[in-house]
C-alpha cells in the first residue's frame, strides 16, 4: 500500500526529480552508441594492478582496522598524505582542516545540510554541475545565476548578484563542468575581494584541477583567499571551503573525495557526516592511500594528463573537421567536457535524439542551468575523457550528421537529410 | 576568519550536537581499558583471507567496471543475491525492491530525508539507536517514546501514542539496540495492525537478525505485514521499511548495507541517494558479492554466532558472579548488547568515570532516550561481540568495583572504597 507512503512524503522531496541525466545514461548504453554523454574517466587507465598490490598489501598488514568501523574525520595517513599534496599547490591546511568524504557529491550534500535553511539563494554559474543543484535542491535552494565566458564566471556581474544577499557562491574555477572554461587569476583575485566585501563565503569545487594539459596552473581560491586574509587579519583558512576527490585520478569507484575547511567548520561538518554514514569506508581509505603513496599517484597523474590531452586533441580536430562553421566550442585546458554552442533557435534536446539515431550521444544544455528556461537549448556538453581517440572521431562524424540535419532543418524544413 | 561561517549555518545543524558515544570512544581507546563501549564486531572473526582472494578476483575480472562509476541503485548481482537470502526468512522482495546504502546510518539519514519535515513526531522505542536519533534530528524530528520491556516495544502503550498523528514508526525487533530484548511475535502481530488502523507505517530496523544465539526465530515485521495486507487487499509490499546490513556479518569496514520497500519508495530513495552520494562504493560491492557468494556467508554466520554466544554467555556469567544482587540486566538471545539496570538513584555518569578509573569502559543510559531528561542514568549498555571471554571475565569484574562504590556510595556516602 505504497500510497500511504506518499501521503508520507516531506516537502522537500517534491522538488527532487528524476535526474535527466541519469534516465539519458541509461539509453546510451547500448554498445552500438559512442557516448559522449557521461563523465567517467577512461577505464584503460584504472590502475587495476596498483590496487590490486594495495589490497593485499592491506588485507595482510591491517585486515582488523581496514575491515573495522573507523573515524568520522577519515583515515588519518589518508587525510595527512592530502594535507601534504596540496601544500605543493599552496594550499596551507593540516590533516585536521580535512574531512574524507564518500565521493564529492557528499561533500556537496553536506555543504546543503550545513548551511542551506529552505528558500536560501545560492550564487551559482550558468552553466553549472548538475550534481551541486541536485544536493542544493534538497534543501530548497533557490539560484542567483551569473554567466560564465571563455575566462569564467564573469565576476564584473557578481558584485550586482551580491547584493541580493546569497548564502554562499558555488565555483568550478578550473576546466568548469560543464562548460571546460577556467576562471581566469584576474577574476579570482576580483572573486575572493568580493567574498570578503560582501562576507560571503565561497564553496570551490576543484575535481580536476590536476589534470590539465595546457598552460599555467593558476593558483585556487583558498589560496588566494588566505594571501588576502593575511594581509589583513592573519586567519589562516578563511571564506573558502575547497573540494576535491580521488574520483578523476585514481578511480570513482572508491568514492573518495575531500574537503578543507577551517577546523571549527570541519568539526561541524563531522557531526553531520557521523549522521549522513558514520564514515567513508574505511577499507578504501587505506587501500587508495597504499595505492597512493610513494610517489605513484603523481605518476599516475602524468599518465592520465598524456591520454585526455590526446582525446581532447582528437575531438577538438574532429570538431573542427566535420562540424560547420555556424556553431562554436570552447577550448579546454583541462578537465574532461567542452562545450559547444550552436546556433541561435537550435533545440538541443531535438538534436539529442536525431544523434541517438545516428548511434551518438551527449548531454543537452538544459540540465545544467539552475533556472529554468531554456538557456541551454542551444549547448550541448561532450566528454571527451571516456572514449579512445579514434572513436571520438568516428562519434564527432556521426554528430556532425545530426547536427547538420537540425540546423538545415530548423532553417529549410524542406530540405531536411543529409 | 570561520566566524563568517558560523553565521551561515543553516537552522538545522543546532540540533546537531557532537555524539557523546563519539566522544567517549575516543577516551575507551587508550589500550590498558577494556571497551564494553562501542559497538564493535570482533575483529578477529573478520574473513580477511576470503577478502583477499574476493579482491583479486574482482579486479582480474572486472577491473575496469569495479572502479567506475555504478548505478545508484547498487550492483545488480548483489541486490539478487539479498533479495534471495531474504526470500529464506520469508520477505518476498525482487532485486527491485532493494537499495544498496553506505551502511544503515545512510539509509536512516535517506529516511529522513524522504519522511520527516520539522517538527513532525516520530515513535521510538525508549530506549533506542541512538544513531537513528541522530540521523533523524537532522530533519529536526520530534519524538513520541514508548518503553520496552523483556519482550520489546509495550505495544499496548502504542495505540495511544498513536493517536498524537506520528510520522512513522521506527521499531528494533531483534536484539535491540540498546536493551537486547526482543519483540515477542503477538506484540508483532499487534504492531501491524496497529499500523494498518491508524494509517502510520514502520520503519524496521535488523541489524543483528542473523546473529540468534538461542531461541526460535520470530518473523520479521515486514513479513507479518506483507500477510495481513495480503489477506486484505493483496498489495505485496506495504507499510514497512525493512532495513539490515553487512556490517555484523561481514565487516562494518565495507559500509554496506540495504533498504527494501515498495518500488515507488524506491524510486524516490534512488534520487535522494543521487543527491547525497551519487552510490554506494561499486568496488565494495563487487567485493561483498564475491566475499558472500556460494554459501560462505551462511557458513560465516555460523562462526559468529558461535563466537558471540561464548562471549555473552561469558558476560552473563560474570554479571551473576560479580555483581551485586541489587542490580539487573537483560538476557539477550542475540545480537551485541545488553543492558543493565542499577539501584534507583544511581547516576550511571558518575558510574562512568568511576569505571574508568578501573580501566573499564561502557555506554551510560541517557543518550539512548529520545526526550532528554535522565531517564537513562540507571542504565549501562554493555556490548560483548567485540572482547574475548578472559577479557570480560577481567572487564566485569573491573566494573563491578566501580558499581559497588557507586551503590555503597550513593547510600552510604561515608563508607565509600572497597
Amino acid at each position: 500500500m505504497s500510497t500511504l507512503w506518499k501521503s508520507r512524503y516531506a516537502q522537500r522531496t517534491l522538488g527532487v526529480k528524476s535526474s535527466a541525466i541519469r534516465e539519458l545514461l541509461k539509453v546510451t548504453q547500448r554498445p552500438e552508441i559512442i557516448s559522449f554523454g557521461g563523465g567517467l574517466p577512461a577505464p584503460d587507465v584504472f590502475p587495476v594492478e596498483r590496487f590490486e598490490q594495495a589490497c593485499h598489501k592491506v588485507l595482510a598488514d591491517h585486515g582488523a582496522m581496514a575491515l573495522q568501523y573507523g573515524t568520522t574525520e577519515g583515515y588519518q595517513p589518508l587525510r595527512e598524505m592530502i594535507a601534504e599534496n596540496m601544500a605543493r599547490y599552496g594550499i596551507v591546511a593540516s590533516a585536521d582542516n580535512v574531512l574524507i568524504t564518500s565521493g564529492s557529491q557528499q561533500a556537496l550534500d553536506l555543504i546543503g545540510k550545513l548551511l542551506i535553511n529552505r528558500g536560501d539563494r545560492i550564487l551559482v554559474e550558468a552553466p553549472t554541475y548538475l550534481g551541486a543543484l541536485q544536493a542544493f535542491n534538497v534543501y530548497g535552494a533557490q539560484y542567483v545565476s551569473v554567466p560564465v565566458d571563455n575566462d569564467g564566471l564573469i565576476s564584473d556581474r557578481v558584485d550586482e548578484s551580491l547584493r541580493s544577499g546569497p548564502k554562499f557562491m558555488y565555483v568550478l574555477p578550473n576546466f568548469q563542468n560543464p562548460s571546460g572554461v577556467t576562471l581566469s587569476e584576474g577574476r579570482r583575485h576580483q572573486l575572493i575581494l568580493l567574498a570578503d566585501k560582501y562576507g560571503i563565503p565561497i564553496v570551490e569545487d576543484d575535481p580536476y584541477g590536476q589534470l590539465r594539459y595546457e598552460g599555467e596552473h593558476i593558483a585556487p581560491l583558498v589560496v588566494l583567499d588566505r594571501e588576502n586574509l593575511q594581509r589583513d587579519n592573519g586567519f589562516t583558512l578563511g571564506n573558502v571551503i575547497y573540494l576535491s576527490t580521488f574520483s578523476k585520478t585514481l578511480a570513482p569507484g572508491s568514492r573518495l573525495a575531500w574537503m578543507v575547511a577551517p577546523e571549527d567548520v570541519i568539526a561541524k561538518l563531522v557531526q553531520l557526516k557521523q549522521a549522513a554514514d558514520l564514515h567513508t569506508s574505511t577499507f578504501n581509505q587505506y587501500v587508495a592511500y597504499e595505492v597512493a603513496r610513494d610517489g605513484f599517484l603523481d605518476q599516475h597523474v602524468r599518465l592520465i594528463r598524456r591520454v585526455y590531452r590526446e582525446r581532447r586533441d582528437a575531438m577538438l580536430e574532429s570538431l573542427k573537421d566535420f562540424f560547420p562553421q555556424e556553431v562554436t566550442w570552447t577550448h579546454p585546458q583541462g578537465g574532461l567536457f567542452l562545450w559547444v554552442t550552436l546556433p541561435d533557435g537550435t533545440d538541443s534536446e531535438a538534436l539529442f535524439h536525431s544523434a541517438l539515431a545516428e548511434n551518438v550521444a551527449f548531454v543537452a544544455g538544459d540540465c545544467f542551468y539552475a533556472n529554468n528556461g531554456h538557456e541551454g537549448s542551444r549547448h550541448m556538453r561532450l566528454n571527451f575523457s571516456h572514449s579512445r581517440p579514434e572513436l571520438i572521431r568516428e562519434g564527432i562524424r556521426r554528430l556532425s550528421l545530426a547536427v547538420k540535419r537540425q540546423i538545415h532543418g530548423s532553417h529549410l524544413p524542406s530540405t531536411v537529410g543529409d
